[in-house]
């Protein structure tokens, strides 16, 4: 028996002509260099507008890709409304990818046209060579023509450039969104930044991105909505900035764009000055801000919350933003597979104060929509006890089924997608992330986290930043190797470190090997590099101390 | 080009499974003859699962339909939850409609098992001579058997009753969902009770009923969330008391279950004993408790707000809950064609105080997911000018594009619902209803508002009740009537009203005719039943003073 109910399809104009209809008047902040600037939903929708007049004129044509090589300002957030709603896809690259890494990914996905920041255009000068698809490059910002002419003479490149906003003004304010036919249709796609093997394509339907939008405004999750002001320092070439900009846009938010001031002193500064009630980044960068306003006292009393995920968030961290502002930092969990929003660590209801930080510590519960297993390495289901650890895999509408031209369908059992992230749920529904698959120091048999590793070493006060891998061993076959960043003026030595962590781990996983490193090397999204590591202790260029 | 998303189907089993996952300690209230029942979530999801093996063990199957003939219980809510998740089909019937039309709905919807209270068991046994699709009764609560065994021998009947409770506690707490194959499969359905003609059937799907729960619970909308305690005022039996028990139960708020006590002493008593966060209810319900609570003072303090639907609310009623309770009457609009939330009356942000009830006197604007437009009798689209008034059109995911059976098929134009509601839209968005199409009243070849009038008379602090009607006029064709429901002890005259209205209304509007009742005579869903004064008018059995 058929439901009498109207098949309309979900879609990526849905969300761009509600938030404008209902908000015209909420506020989009960028930063830039020549100071911020301050655009309102309905001169952003206008805008965008122009610059769907404008693809078509270049000739831009349904399920065409549109690229965006940016950081994030009002620019990217149009890209964002416009391509989807002209029935184009929307193809967010990452800024912090290798060069080598780019070029597959332009050819892979077929890009047409490419919207870039002219503080990158040199990067992607060098990716364009040999790149067949791609026409048109919009260049936001001011650039210099001696430099793309001489690409273009050079290489013999037809590759024509144009400067977006002058190029956009041309273009009329109105435009007729593409009927959705099917909601399963591509909207947006973007690339994972795996360590290893090619990048592969992530293919966003306006179904999924709507759904999204609608979970991460949902009063079970973040809550977004009209009286919040966003501060979005996740990249928007990064899992679409965690759904945030169209979930923002649905609901009405302000949004501040931090373009490429990521750095903890001019983030400081936009909190000071415009005063955002939300603010989501990955953990180092929150590890930054808190280091920052020790030395630079930062009026932090307009966030109700700050957001984390693509790595695990230190105790300490939560600690201390608990403990000198009052402010939760609240994880989540996800991956561009997953759009990215799986897990949010809210605590229950009615929880007593000292019992939150047992939930704030996990990576949270399945929002509405996501189902969560833990899976062991024969496929077969765990008991969600809090203890049974196995591979996290997840399912519902917003998660891939598949890649993009159908590379890597290991990482598929039917509906589930294999996250390689290791687990366990417990009772509650709670989810900990105990390690990737790859990074699970296996010890005489046995596994070893080196996720808590870190977070038992990280809660030291002298402790900036601590990264363990491991490394080979006669005896055990693997053992871990803690490499940790020092605050300034530290002279704590790894047997103190050793001592200190004890009380929290199991003896037998205490690391024999300590490194003092300047810095813990990072990947393109900020996460821990633990192949770098891995290599840098290989070739013997580490100076370990042994316990 | 397709997206690579899972295509998992959107279900009202997931809203089951979340919602136990992540609140199995949220609370089911209760209210009984006997005092208040409380069940925990948990509680409340292992009898769902013994009424799905219940309903198997009679036979239910696959598109199956069951139907409830009950009041606000647990136990409906367990219908809820059990019903579609097993694969059948959820029928709430309406207990306060006529036998016809019962009988008429039961034969239509071929209803296979009824869950009925004891209470309105006489009424269902006047229906259930006939209808041949109809093997089981469970009925909620004890009641005569001599009365069951009478019925069963006087008309050769071989419907079999059973008592609820004590049938599903044999019954195993493990049930495995049915996987819904394709989400746009019925989960439930609905009559609608309109005036004329025979009832007709709306089909909710799981898509539908798993979006609208979403959307109920968006922080743009009702921002329903787990700290919440909804006061579940609206019956189950129409149009899924608005989405509230699914949208609650996915995010785990309280709900308090009024059963048959409707009135406003027990409300009163419910909303100072449970201190519910938010309830929803008719606009007669607020107009009823408000003058309780000037007789006999109540908390009402634990209210974050009220939401109304189904009528107009006249402005007096919004101003008095502002200024005697501090508490927000929030305006909302839709049907059983709709599932039913399109419109909400909510603010926008940083809206002056005093101009915030210019916005709680419209019918709201619509909430993510919901298209309108304003059509005149030719069918073509008027401006949001807030001006243009015509027939209120809808489209959206949850709202219907035919009718079971496909009966009516004159109510859609395209995607679009023809509501038979007549209004304007404004610029910013806000819908005003004007008048039902068959209400309005049409005077020398222009429009009147009835219930611009209504609102105008009950915003006298006489009158309790107001309802205008159009009758026959020899010069200008139709005519409004007024028919006033004085409070005790007024002596007020219709030459007083006239004049009270003057300052509000054209001159031309002002009735000639008016008529002070004992009551307005209601719809079974708390309208006013305009067509029973057209008729009495018509039979000249209202006492009419001409002005």
């Amino acid at each position: 028996m058929k439901s009498t109910m109207s098949r309309v399809a979900l879609s990526v104009s849905e969300i761009f002509s509600h938030g404008e209809l209902l908000f015209p008047d909420s506020k989009i902040f960028t930063y830039t260099s020549e100071g911020t600037h301050v655009l309102s939903y309905g001169e952003v929708a206008k805008r965008a507008r122009q610059l769907a007049n404008g693809l078509v004129a270049l000739g831009v044509k349904h399920h065409d890709r549109v690229a965006t090589f940016c950081f994030n300002h009002n620019q990217h957030l149009e890209a964002y409304l416009a391509i989807p709603s002209m029935g184009a896809v929307l193809h967010t690259l990452n800024v912090r990818l290798f060069a080598d890494q780019l070029q597959f990914i332009i050819d892979d996905a077929s890009d047409k046209v490419i919207i870039a920041d002219n503080i990158v255009l040199p990067l992607l000068l060098k990716c364009l060579i040999g790149r067949e698809s791609v026409e048109t490059i919009l260049v936001v910002g001011s650039y210099d023509e001696a430099l793309v002419e001489g690409f273009r003479t050079e290489n013999n490149s037809s590759v024509t450039f144009i400067e977006y906003d002058s190029y956009i003004s041309k273009f009329s304010e109105d435009f007729e969104y593409v009927e959705v036919e099917d909601e399963n249709d591509a909207a947006a796609m973007c690339y994972t930044s795996g360590t290893t093997g090619n990048p592969k394509g992530v293919v966003y339907s306006h179904r999924s991105t709507y759904l999204h939008s609608l979970a991460a405004s949902s009063s079970a999750s973040l809550g977004l909505n009209s009286a919040d002001r966003a501060l979005v320092i996740v990249p928007m070439f990064h899992a679409n900035a965690w759904g945030i900009p169209y979930a923002g846009w649905f609901v009405g938010s302000d949004m501040i764009m931090p373009g490429r001031f990521l750095q903890a002193a001019p983030l400081a500064a936009m909190i000071t000055e415009l005063r955002p009630t939300i603010a989501s980044g990955v953990p180092v960068i929150w590890n930054d801000l808190l280091h920052y306003t020790e030395a630079n006292p930062t009026d932090l009393s307009s966030l109700r919350i700050i957001s984390a995920g693509g790595s695990a968030v230190p105790r300490a961290l939560i600690e201390a933003y608990r403990d000198r502002y009052g402010l939760t930092l609240l994880q989540g969990w996800g991956m561009t597979e997953t759009s990215p929003l799986c897990t949010l660590a809210i605590p229950p209801d009615n929880v007593a104060e000292e019992d939150r930080i047992k939930y704030l510590m996990t990576a949270g519960r399945p929002v509405a929509g996501v189902e969560i297993r833990i899976v062991d390495a024969e496929g077969q289901k765990l008991p969600n006890d809090g203890e049974s650890m196995g591979e996290i895999q997840v399912s519902g509408p917003w998660i891939t089924n598949s890649y993009f031209k159908g590379v890597n369908p290991g990482a598929f059992d039917g509906k589930w997608l294999r996250t390689g992230d290791m687990g366990t749920l417990d009772p509650e529904g709670y989810l900990r992330i105990t390690d990737r698959t790859k990074d699970v120091i296996k010890s005489g048999g046995e596994w070893i986290s080196s996720v808590e590793l870190e977070n038992a070493i990280m809660a030291h006060p002298d402790v900036f930043e601590a990264a363990v891998v491991g490394v080979p061993d006669d005896k055990w076959d693997e053992r871990p190797l803690a490499c940790v960043v020092l605050k300034q003026g530290s002279n704590v030595s790894a047997a103190d470190l050793s001592n200190f962590i004890l009380s929290q781990v199991a003896k037998w996983w205490l690391p024999e090997r300590w490194s003092f490193v300047e810095e813990i090397p990072k990947t393109s999204v900020g996460k821990f590099d633990k192949k770098v590591l891995r290599n840098l202790y290989s070739e013997d260029k580490l100076h370990v101390h042994h316990v």
